[in-house]
């Protein structure tokens, strides 16, 4: 009986920092969001905002990690109770790095929108940011639903993410070499997509954490990674 | 009496756990090592070492969530203790993926190999690199001697690294603008450059982490970033 109850309780503990998690992953969400969106409509109004919500999503993992802490000190759960509050602490901070690229994006605002746009890379950006978004949404249901077969479909779409950034990339110097003055801002739109790649890789971190979660097993780190501009020798 | 046994066992527990992070971080700051020399002498035979090394920092770095997970469950710590533990978890991170960043510098050693060198950019990245190394060395000092203000310097130190990034940058715009021949090198030197100073931002966050051990409180996440290429409009 007292068993139950002490189970009960350390469940709505459970309950309510995963509910934090969505929480900050739906601020997250949005700052990817408000983002791009601030870089297409090149509205630095936006982008401000979006780099001060960026503190409200720090100090949610600080609440987070400090009430897993609380949780682990007053529970001292084992097994799959402790993988997944290590998890939370974890996912917390994948989601806090994804909202920093976030707001770098925002960032770039500025400088872009005194620039002409170059070619339609703003489209492959917004795929890959719209690709990298829907990721993040499904890797944080599979999260809550304990869903390793999603886990690893967002792990296996991140390679898509990588294979539009190698084509932006190569687009990129092509700008680049035909006409020097588009150097600058292929520089920056070089930043947004590596950022919004880098964005993948950490969502693709919380889903190998729900693998980890569900099945107990590492997901083999050394699954085929696409971004091959590491060896591009030639645009 | 027992009390003091079993604080002594735990106390032995986390000296172990420490002493696994002190063998990450040496590897890892070898792989900075190796990775910026595998550039610097195009040897694309130590590139792969490098590669082939990041696959034991990342098992230590589970090895260390999982040992930092048993001493939890066994000794249910609290206060300092806990934050210890959790810092451990954190810091493991983080030199997982400054072990990333490595890895990927030395990726670029095939292509670069096969370019011409561009300016002396190699000499502001090998400094880049010298400062990060030492300020990750400074980092896990500062942590295991509990020394705040050593962590506050790695902390400020890390401007200088931005700064470096930011002459680098635009001389690398220079040289792209100078001769569109250079565009393909230069944005694999800016890749690494990047890489780099990246590293200096997980090399903060664990001097953060040291900060937060000793004290118990965040530094403030809004130190000047010396970071101002997102605002650069011209070469």
């Amino acid at each position: 009986m007292k068993e139950e109850h002490i189970s009960s309780v350390f469940d709505r503990e459970l309950e309510g920092i995963q509910a934090q998690i969505m929480k900050m992953g739906g601020l997250v969400e949005e700052a990817i969001r408000l983002g791009v969106k601030s870089l297409e409509t090149r509205d630095e109004e936006l982008a401000r905002h979006v780099r001060e919500g960026d503190r409200q999503i720090d100090d949610l993992e600080h609440q987070i990690t400090e009430r897993a802490a609380r949780i682990i000190a007053l529970r001292g759960p084992t097994a799959i109770d402790l993988r997944l509050i290590l998890s939370v602490i974890k996912i917390s901070g994948n989601l806090e790095r994804i909202g920093d690229y976030a707001k770098n994006m925002g960032k770039r605002t500025g400088a872009l929108s005194q620039m002409a746009p170059v070619g339609d890379s703003g489209a492959s950006i917004r795929r890959m940011t719209r690709m990298v978004e829907a990721m993040l949404k499904d890797a944080l249901d599979a999260y809550i639903e304990r869903d390793a077969v999603l886990a690893a479909d967002v792990i296996a779409r991140d390679e898509d993410v990588d294979q539009i950034y190698n084509a932006l990339f190569r687009e990129l110097l092509t700008f680049m070499m035909e006409d020097p003055r588009n150097i600058t801002a292929c520089m920056h739109l070089h930043f947004i997509a590596k950022n919004t790649e880098r964005m993948g890789d950490h969502v693709t971190s919380i889903a190998e954490q729900v693998t980890y979660l569900v099945t107990g097993q590492h997901p083999d780190e050394d699954r085929p990674k696409a971004d091959t501009t590491s060896s591009t020798t030639e645009a």
